[in-house]
C-alpha cells in the first residue's frame, strides 16, 4: 500500500519539518465554530432573494386579503335571502352587477339581489356570503338559489391569510421560492439578508498551468481553483481568484491580505521548505491549527490573518476537497447563515468491503454504490483527484473507531444532488 | 370546511363551464413524459460547468500523470542500490541534485547517488524508486538509506490517474466540483453540455400589480412569477418575465408565442369566461390535458404550441406551486438532463393527525414538523400562499388511497435544502 503522500514526515531532515503533533477534527471544529460569526446584514431586490437568509425579521405591513373577497366563482348575496332554499325551493335573486378581480364593486347587494363575482373579487357592500355556481341556476336576468349560505360563507375576511403586524419570516430563514412568493405579495421590494461570504483563492505551484490550458512538459494544470469555485458558490460564498499566485512569500502574503472574509491558500500548506503560507500566517497572524489527525487532508491549516479567516489547503486535489468540506465549507456556510451541515445527500448503506482506519485518527473514504450497497475505493486511489468523481460518496470514519467491518451499515454522505435520486 | 377555490363547476352555467374529465396525475405524467426531449449541446466555458449536464462524453486527450512523479517528498534512487539497507546498515549515497514540482530534472541518477525530490516533481532519468525522507537521514552532501525501496516504490507512473483515451465523464453527468477540477486537469477549457431550458412565464390578471410595488386598492401583488422565477432557476431553466400580460386573448397568444422551450402561463387557467389561455391553445396549437384529478391544482393544463411545451398553472399561488412541481419542473429538469424525481429531500415521518383525502384523486398536503413528527395543515388554508411558508414540506397522497389514519409513516419531501440538516 502505497503512503499517503499528504502524510508528514514523522522523523524530519533539516528541510522537512513534521508536525508536532495532530489536532483532531473535533478540537478542530471547536476552535472554527468559536472564529466564526454571522456577517452583516446587506439590502438585495426582491428578484435576488431566493436562498438568501434573512438578517432580520420580515413583518407584513398589510392585511392579505385587504379587503373582504370571494373564494368562489358565484354571486354575492345577502345570506339570510337564501334561508330555506333548495332543489325543491328555489328562491329567485335579481341580478344588478357583476365584480371582477381588481376592480372596485361598482353596485351595492341589498336584500332580493345578487352580483355576480368571481374568485379574488371583492365583495360588494351589502353582501356577507358567496353562492357558489354550483347552487345556483341563472335565467336571464335571474337567478336561481338552490341552497342557503350561511352569512361569511366563501368569503375571505381581511387579514385571513396574512394579518397586518405579523412576524411572517424569521431572521435565519432561507429563503424558498414560495418565501419570495409571499413577501411580493405583502409589497415588498427588498429584504435585509445576511451577506454572502467574500472568499479568496489563493493556488499557489510554480508546477502550475491556468485552468483552460493544456498540460505540458512537467507542468500540471490547476485543478484546485475551479473545484473551490464551484464549492463556494455552492456554499453561498462569493468566490474572488484572480489567477496562480507565484511560490514567493512576498507575493503569497501581499494575496492572503486581500479584502475578503475569507482565504483559501491551496498548495504549500504543509512543512516542507516550499510551504511558505503557514509560516507567513504564524508570522503575520495566527496559525491556530496546523496538521490535523485525519486522512487525507492531514496537512491542513486553520488561522486568522487581521479580521480574516484563513485555510491551508492541502495542494493534492483530493486533500483540498476534503478539507474544504470539513473546515472551509463549514465557515462559508455558518458565516452565511447558512446550515453548517453537511451540504450532502445522506444515506444508510450496507459495506461490500471492510473499511479500516486507525483510532485517533479520522477517515474520509470514497465510496461506490452498486446495488445501494457501498464499496470502498482502492486506497492507492488517494491521491488522485479522479478517485472523486469515480465515488458516488463518502463514508467518514471517526477518530475512535479502527473502520467498520463487512457488512455493517454505514452512512455514505452522496456527491448528488436532491433532484437525482428516483422519481 | 371550504371548498377549495380551484374546485370546478360540476354543474356549469352559461359562463362557467366544468371539466368533461379529470385526467390523473399518471395520465399526465405519461403524456408529459412523452412529449419531453433533452434539449440541444452548447459549449460552455470551464467556469461555468458546475451544475451543468454534460451532452457528449469527455475522454481524456493526455495521460495523468504525463511524466513519472514522485508521490513522496523524499529521493530519487536507483532501487538496487538500497538493497539490505536498514537502520543498522546505512548505505551511503551522494546528493547530485534536487528536482522541484514543475521543472525538468536537471540531472540523472546513477549507481551511487541521489536527488533530492518534491512530491510531484518529474522521477530524473536513471532513477526508478523514491526512497521517502523519513527512510533517510541527510548529512551534507550526502544522504543514508535506512532502508530498501523495491523498483517503482512510490513512484506514480505516466497516466496512473487518468490514462490518454479513458472516458472519464460520461454524458448525462451533472457535473460536480470536482469534476470541473477532473477536467482542468486534462486541459478542459470547455465542454458540451445540454443546453439550459428557456422558459417564459406569462402571468395574467387585471388584478394583478407588479412584483416590488405595494399592494392598493382592490388589486394584489403578482406572487407567482418571483416564486416560479426561483423555481425555474432551481431546476436549471432560464426564465424569462417581461412584465404582467393584459387578459386579452392577443396579449396572451403573443406571449405564449415567445422564441423559448417551454411557456408556463399562470393564472387564467380554468373554464372561466376570463379563461383565456386553454381557449387559446387549443384554437393554435394542442391542449393534451385540462382539468387532473389533484387538490390543489385541478385546474391546470398541459399542450403544446408548435414546439414549446405549454403548462396552464391555476393563478392561486399554492396551486400555481404545487401544478409547477408536479408537471413544468419535471419537463425542465427533464429537458435540461437533470433528473426528473422530486427536488426535495425526503424523510419518513410519524403523522400527528389523519390526513383525509378521496379515492380518485391526488391530494398534496401540507404538513408542520413538530419534534420530527408531521402535523397537516388546516385544510383552510390551502388557498392561502403562506400556508407553504409555514409548512415544512408535503405529503403526496395517491389516488387509491383514502389517506392516512394519525399515527402512520408518511413520506415527507421536505421544502428545505439539504444543507439545512443538523451537522
Amino acid at each position: 500500500m502505497p503512503a499517503d503522500p499528504s502524510t508528514p514526515n514523522p522523523q524530519p531532515d533539516v528541510r522537512m519539518r513534521g508536525f508536532a503533533r495532530r489536532t483532531t477534527v473535533a478540537e478542530t471544529w471547536r476552535w472554527l465554530d468559536g472564529q466564526v460569526g454571522l456577517l452583516a446584514a446587506e439590502t438585495v431586490p426582491l428578484d435576488s432573494l431566493a436562498g438568501r437568509v434573512l438578517a432580520s425579521d420580515v413583518v407584513s405591513q398589510v392585511d392579505v386579503p385587504a379587503f373582504p373577497r370571494s373564494m368562489m366563482d358565484g354571486y354575492a348575496v345577502v345570506a339570510s335571502d337564501t334561508l330555506g332554499a333548495s332543489a325543491y325551493n328555489r328562491l329567485a335573486l335579481r341580478i344588478v352587477g357583476e365584480v371582477l378581480p381588481g376592480q372596485p364593486p361598482r353596485a351595492g347587494v341589498k336584500s332580493g339581489e345578487a352580483v355576480r363575482i368571481m374568485t379574488g373579487a371583492p365583495l360588494p357592500p351589502g353582501a356577507d356570503a358567496v353562492l357558489p355556481v354550483e347552487k345556483v341556476e341563472a335565467v336571464g336576468e335571474q337567478v336561481f338559489a338552490q341552497d342557503a349560505v350561511a352569512a361569511g360563507k366563501n368569503v375571505g375576511v381581511v387579514g385571513e391569510d396574512i394579518p397586518r403586524g405579523k412576524r411572517l419570516l424569521s431572521a435565519g430563514r432561507r429563503l424558498r421560492p414560495q418565501d419570495v412568493g409571499v413577501l411580493s405579495s405583502i409589497g415588498v421590494a427588498e429584504a435585509q439578508v445576511v451577506r454572502r461570504p467574500r472568499v479568496r483563492i489563493v493556488v499557489t505551484g510554480n508546477e502550475l498551468l491556468p485552468p483552460g490550458t493544456p498540460p505540458r512538459d512537467f507542468q500540471i494544470v490547476d485543478a484546485n481553483s475551479p473545484m473551490l469555485t464551484a464549492l463556494i458558490e455552492r456554499d453561498g460564498g462569493l468566490p474572488r481568484n484572480p489567477g496562480i499566485i507565484p511560490d514567493d512569500p512576498a507575493s503569497i502574503l501581499q494575496a492572503m491580505q486581500d479584502d475578503v472574509d475569507v482565504v483559501l491558500v491551496s498548495g504549500g500548506s504543509s512543512v516542507g521548505k516550499e510551504d511558505h503560507a503557514p509560516v507567513l500566517l504564524g508570522q503575520h497572524g495566527e496559525l491556530a491549527v496546523h496538521g490535523i489527525a485525519m486522512r487525507p487532508s492531514s496537512p491542513t491549516g486553520l488561522g486568522k490573518l487581521d479580521s480574516r479567516l484563513v485555510f491551508l489547503l492541502p495542494g493534492n486535489p483530493v486533500s483540498c476537497l476534503c478539507a474544504y468540506d470539513f473546515f472551509a465549507g463549514r465557515a462559508i456556510r455558518a458565516m452565511g447563515g447558512q446550515a453548517t451541515g453537511w451540504p450532502y445527500r445522506q444515506a444508510t448503506c450496507r459495506l461490500r468491503r471492510k473499511l479500516v482506519s486507525t483510532v485517533g485518527r479520522l477517515d474520509y473514504a470514497r465510496v461506490r454504490l452498486i446495488d445501494g450497497e457501498a464499496e470502498p475505493l482502492a486506497i492507492s486511489g488517494a491521491s488522485m483527484l479522479s478517485s472523486t468523481t469515480r465515488a458516488d460518496g463518502f463514508v467518514v470514519i471517526d477518530e475512535d473507531l479502527e473502520g467498520y467491518p463487512d457488512g455493517s451499515d454505514v452512512t455514505v454522505h452522496l456527491y448528488d444532488s436532491p433532484g437525482e435520486g428516483p422519481a
